[in-house]
């Protein structure tokens, strides 16, 4: 059956704005991919082109939006690595960022997805710093994904249903409160 | 004392974006400009960078992020009009975003400076909404901003303390909530 085949290896990015956009649709959560910030150098106005422009590095992270009243902020990241998830593949100042938006009450994390083995894992800001802080590392392992992390199974509609795994934080949230 | 007028008739954006820097290192809120959205057409690879790309029409608004565990999305526009805010400034998709927003939890509205009076106003989504529903009309008259808007002051720093109005909306919902 060459259909049930025709999602399959198309990125987690794409696979997440689907999902997003399917959120809205639903009118279950208003989250959106930020646009890549580009630094404009020259602008042909008479065609209205940009001519020259270079890629910068972001600031913050690559989504964010609203669940149920709360803050929701992430960035998504893939490798190719069976065993572990290269630190290289997340820039310090995201995690700064994310650390904060978790401090001023929002729901933060990562999406990381293996692809050589298809798992796609959500690991809250917390637990990604708790891990980072107590081991000197350059990656961290598969396995403390499956401990800490929540596998996101994949799913036809929404594709990477991640609110699913958002819900659990924010009951949490609500009986460390209550 | 030309040192006092430095930053006189210093753009809303760069006001705002100011004021947003402020807020982050006194760690009060989380709240970022989005890159201006753009569609890359050619990219030279050797030399990493952009030489063919155009702008696209925001699907969203320019700011949002976390003040107080609360979502806040919110536009800003200038004005020459020294009467009224031409609805022109505003797209028809940034409105009904604003409003998705609001509906969701968060706290969302527009920035509106009418640069020939140097008045700031915050206009909330609903008012701006209650407004253009029951009026036919291409522009929202400055006396509108004055009733139901609030004036943002001037400040030496933050230039634009927003966040100040935003606490009376977090009481309103606090309020209607208990």
């Amino acid at each position: 059956m060459k259909i049930s085949h025709a999602n399959r290896g198309m990125g987690l990015e794409q696979d997440i704005d689907l999902t997003n956009s399917y959120y809205l649709d639903m009118n279950k959560a208003v989250i959106y991919k930020k646009p890549t910030p580009i630094q404009i150098v020259k602008v042909n106005y008479a065609l209205k082109k940009i001519v020259d422009a270079y890629f910068k590095i972001p600031s913050t992270t690559d989504y964010n939006g609203i669940y149920k009243g709360y803050y929701i902020d992430f960035d998504a990241k893939e490798t190719t690595s069976k065993t572990s998830f290269p630190l290289a593949n997340i820039h310090k100042h995201q995690i700064k960022h994310l650390t904060l938006c978790h401090n001023h009450g929002g729901i933060a994390f990562i999406i990381v997805r293996f692809s050589k083995i298809n798992e796609t894992y959500y690991l809250s800001i917390s637990d990604l710093v708790s891990y980072t802080n107590s081991n000197n590392t350059k990656s961290i392992p598969l396995s403390y994904f499956k401990e800490k992390g929540h596998l996101i199974k994949d799913k036809y509609q929404p594709r990477v249903d991640y609110l699913n795994i958002v819900d659990i934080y924010i009951r949490r949230m609500y009986e460390e409160k209550n």
